[in-house]
């Protein structure tokens, strides 16, 4: 299959695409048209059919998609098809309810570890997957091939700590940490702020009670 | 002081100022000049500019930025000189790992219950905030003037969770639930998919290592 090159917009909806269609597969769902997939996602049939012919097309006039087909192969374009070594580092609640999703290993995302500080954590286990000495990890990632590391840690401590995992060989940060961190600029970084998201909600909110209040 | 219509964009970028300029605070910074701010959060100087402008600029020529004004300031555009009355239903690890962010009273979000059904998680109790039985739910949005929900439920829980708290009065979701809740427009929903953002996170990755091969 031929892959042109795919602009930012178009990646950021593959997720979603990907989602629906599982959902969908999972009632068995065999085909579908764009019209139809487009209600469900409440976008135009036309994006949906501009968004995935940028991938050669999947649909066929009068058929519409395979929907195991179309999933399929958008989880190869989101490299889906890879399998993914992960650590957490930082093992406190958030980093727990992390290596508790089970979803993330049916997408090909292995939690390998969990690391922290606390000894009251250090030896527990989340779903069999152990919380460990976070001066273990250094041994533990060159060991075992991890790619990616998970920080949930304070914003004092992300830094130095991600400098040390680029050091051994991390390729990607997913970063629950509320800091921007400064690595390298070959080394993947997908931010979670969740304050940040938070005050966006809380700004479209507060517009919306000043424009209730002005109707009354 | 006069506020224009503000761009979407800029709006998303608002809380990244919003945690540099805290940060700044911290430390005792009474000044910033854009282009000292530019460096540290890696955008131009024009760019800083020009966002703070649609709020009637800041700045003086030869002075800078106020840190303090300028935070309290783009804290009132967030909307966070109000107070938000917050529940979070769906006390699994998720739920107790954001009940646990003592960061969100900070900003002006009280949360004020956890709700479950789980009988071994009810009457539990996180810094002091309870985890509730479901079933008194209805009640306690009702009298405890609660404008915000967070879900953190199943996928299959969350749309009619949602349906019924819009009922009982809810203005807002900031929604965990791997699932778009079709709600009335004028609530308002901030979605955080996970799983989407790391599989973001694997799409670029797996970019990165193709490249690398090819490199090689």
């Amino acid at each position: 299959m031929e892959i042109k090159k795919i602009s930012s917009a178009v990646i950021k909806r593959l997720p979603r695409y990907y989602r629906y269609l599982g959902d969908l597969l999972e009632k068995d769902v065999v085909r579908i048209s764009s019209r139809e997939l487009s209600e469900k996602m409440g976008v135009t049939a036309s994006q949906i059919r501009q968004d995935l012919n940028n991938f050669g097309g999947f649909g066929q006039q009068g058929y519409g998609y395979n929907v195991e087909h179309l999933y399929h192969e958008i989880g190869k374009i989101l490299g889906l098809e890879h399998k993914y070594n992960i650590i957490i580092v930082g093992a406190g609640n958030l980093g727990q309810a992390l290596a508790n999703y089970a979803s993330f290993e049916k997408r090909g995302f292995y939690i390998k570890s969990l690391f922290d500080v606390n000894p009251r954590l250090i030896g527990l286990s989340i779903r069999g997957i152990e919380i460990r000495d976070i001066d273990e990890m250094e041994k533990f990632v060159k060991e075992h091939d991890i790619q990616l590391a998970v920080l949930t840690l304070p914003k004092m401590k992300a830094p130095k700590i991600a400098n040390d995992l680029v050091k051994w060989g991390i390729q990607a940060i997913w970063n629950f940490s509320p800091i921007d961190l400064n690595v390298p600029s070959d080394i993947v970084v997908e931010n979670v702020h969740l304050l940040e998201s938070l005050m966006t909600l809380s700004y479209t909110l507060n517009e919306k009670l000043k424009k209730d209040k002005e109707k009354k």
